[in-house]
């Protein structure tokens, strides 16, 4: 009982680091949480030492966090990414002119299927999307069945993307990060590998290839970090590779999902220290949050103290 | 299928309302519905004909949100309050000098109450505010009897309350606020008039009579709008007065509750259109948040933009 | 690391206990929280010198629990009961006659507020309910007015409802059930009251002298049981009361929220040791599921097993 | 308005089939949706025509589910199954005679890795299983390589396990039910797999030829339903192969996450249809509930009526 809960206080045109400060003061509950999360990133950014893994799951390319998800990969705060098909789907939809678009939840879905429009929660995006991306995996698709794994594969795709869009795949590509995805055939993506494979030779990742680095990236680390953006696959299987360092010096976790039904997604960072994922005396923050809000209050914090 | 989601873009010392800015871009998921709010609560705040009616549910005050809701009231963006007996609780213990602690929830229960030391989920506070308390109802029972609702009752205290520390209970003195606490009894304050009531002559507020206060309010203004922070008999209370009103115009909810377990703290706002609380031309958000990150986010973003 | 986990087994035609048996085999996550809570309910409602507090809030009875809720009250596994004034006005809507409906929640609210049909969730009620119940009030007005507290209030609506229908107020009128509505004046019911008293002569409860009774009879208890149904003011209501009690020893909590945000709702009841609420050595669990499931499972099995 | 809420009426040693009978005339909030989940099911079940995929995540085996997995396989009322890593590594530690044990959520997980147990929530699972994992995976490894899809390494584990020993890998094995596991590489069996591949020629699965399987599979049925327990990839993974079927028929989902995050576990069945996975006509429910509580229920009630 050392530390007084100090109560947020407003100031006009605040900057949002100011803002997380004063969560900062408030330090209990979700707040606390939130200034907890932004102290540790910066911890993780600024560590020379620290290989950054971040896993993610979700919507976030429909939901409005592609640039964020960029920003992150081109300043180097990710050593190793870790997702989706289905954000990789998403982001490349993107990638060759498609966009995602404002919808409504409350709507008759047999409207939107007559009208060739999918619906991810209160985000829309159109049908012809798939035929943008076959016509792509149809011209590149001898160039791109040379990769042996995931990550080729995805680099490959990455350089093969136009330049005039924002994009993940190519952010990755450029900047030498590597970017797994576990579960591939578990998306869009993986549906045109499947088409294509059909009229052409078939292509063939090695999935324990994928493994085989992930893991050597983190047992060779000095230090590492992990950022968990939903749970999942992305999260699940940083967390296995974690057992190959020397454990996780830092974690943060922004997700919904809560530890009392048991499954990965939602379990406690300190969960982990059982296993040997997170270290003992390792920071780590649950934030308990819908990542659109909270993670551009965090990465925005972030940016303004470095 | 007009507007496109756009990414939500993330500038060096950005204020928050700039950030609330690229939120509405994006206009989806839990990021749409927190930029939605501040264009309601904008909305509200500048309608000189609109009646804003405040609800709050939760331990805002050892959340170290006391100073938002004071500033609130403050400014008059809040014309009525309707609250917990726990928050007046917490609001007059700080009011006379005590102050909530940062602690810890994976602790040991059992020794925190030898040590008299009661918990909020990670906020505690000393038990001994409870002797202050009463130290402050004996001083001024006398004085305090002479109310006859909870709303006079309540005024009084706040204007018995020292000046030298920020107060909810002082502010709406201060500032005329009307001020609605239907479950008084249930709370430290109740127990505090029920201690004082065993020895002196008792204290009878005509919970009645409070009623018809709100009823009047809401009955005699142009336009009303709501705000909810949490559920509980505050929102209810507030919402069955806007039976008696045109209906709300305007509808903000801060809660982690949800709506399909049938309970008014996770009812949809949508759902008071069936019962006539709520407009069915009104503008409404639902923002499915922990209120200690929504609110100062809100907040902070409403107040760079007045 | 004693206790093995052993699987669940599904037998045609088992009984509801023997499911939860098979539930207390396993032992972990919600289903060993549902056979947790069917033993303590057994040990209190077996132990005869615990007084069981029931505190019950959100849409049970438009949710179909009526009856339920009825039935512990008729076998005397509740002492006490504190509830919500929603929950009165659903029961006494039924008393008098009126109807739940199923309904559904994806629709049209302003359609049914043409129709006069008022939305909770997927159940709906006639608006005409406040017809019959101001019918009620009127005839009644003059006895009910002899009322001092909610208490008495509430068993002589009881004493007054007819007979023909299944009532939670009448059950406890007749089983002399102490019942308790801390905001009763956030209700159907108190506008019902308010109502009357813009008419005749008002009518005054003193709700300190309903807190002076059932803190009596926590202080008055050997040992004391708590049931939470849901949280809000009923639970936070007897909370308060256990701390004048040697504190309980048996807790049961069913609800959707979850302790992170801090409110009192989602409180983990071992939070409550820390107050004095909750014994040390109590048995204590909290069961996070919709309780229009964990209920009947948790009562049917108990009735199996008493 | 036309179906009452008929309350839930308790009897002395009901059946569970009687106890969600009672659900199904209440019909609303959770209680509806359990009812409905099973009528969903036993139409799925008694339909000669339909294929049914079971979609599975979440720690179901540490949690005491294994059994009810592996009836609804030897019954045949599943006939494709999708899972995660984790599921069949927690079984297949099992299948070789470990065990998982009650363990504690509030615990210090740092002494719990010095005695070499993990945490699964409150299950514990000792760290020898790997040790005897990697002894069936040494001495099997020659024949399992020769595997050359998910499908058939799993069917090839499943025969090669013990028979003494319930089992989900062996039942699928021996009832012939295709099994996928798109994420197989993050797990202990794909850490297995990959330590294995480090000392002898390496295992290489196509997962593209698993993607055909399954898409054949649903192509080819004449109905489809789905079931999904827990999100994640399993449900997704199904959810695209029924974008090649006629679109399902039936659909129940149980789960604790919900839509309004944008995420593809939380989504309601009902967004299916807009992406042609779920047919306008069909029936569906979306249970949101811990499965260790729903499952037995749903369960116990459709074996009881078939």
């Amino acid at each position: 009982m050392k530390t007084i809960v100090k109560h947020i206080s407003i100031n006009k045109g605040m900057t949002v680091n100011e803002l997380v400060n004063q969560m900062s003061n408030s330090g209990v509950f979700g707040a606390g949480r939130i200034s907890k999360a932004v102290d540790i990133f910066e911890s993780m950014a600024k560590d020379k030492n620290c290989m950054v893994f971040l896993g993610q799951a979700g919507a976030m390319v429909p939901g409005g966090m592609k640039n964020i998800l960029i920003d992150m990969l081109k300043n180097k705060y990710i050593d190793v990414f870790v997702t989706t098909g289905a954000t990789l789907t998403h982001d490349m939809a993107e990638s060759i002119g498609y966009k995602h678009f404002r919808g409504l939840s409350d709507i008759d879905d047999s409207k939107l299927n007559k009208k060739k429009i999918v619906r991810i929660y209160d985000s829309f995006m159109p049908n012809e999307v798939y035929i943008g991306m076959e016509n792509f995996f149809k011209e590149h698709f001898d160039e791109l069945s040379k990769a042996k794994t995931t990550k080729e594969f995805l680099w490959l795709v990455g350089k093969l993307l136009p330049n005039n869009q924002s994009s993940i795949l190519k952010t990755a590509y450029q900047n030498k990060i590597p970017i797994f995805c576990p579960a591939l055939s578990d998306s869009g993506i993986g549906l045109m590998i499947w088409g294509q494979s059909l009229r052409k030779k078939g292509l063939n990742l090695n999935i324990f290839d994928d493994l085989n680095e992930i893991i050597n990236l983190s047992w060779s680390s000095k230090k590492t970090g992990v950022i968990y953006i939903g749970g999942g696959v992305p999260k699940n299987y940083i967390q296995q590779a974690m057992q190959f360092s020397k454990s996780a010096d830092y974690a943060i976790q922004i997700s919904t999902d809560i530890p009392f039904f048991g499954g990965s997604s939602g379990a406690d960072l300190r969960e982990g220290i059982s296993w040997g994922k997170l270290n003992k005396n390792a920071e780590y923050a649950n934030v308990i949050c819908d990542a659109t809000i909270a993670l551009p209050l965090i990465y925005a914090a972030l940016k303004e103290r470095i």
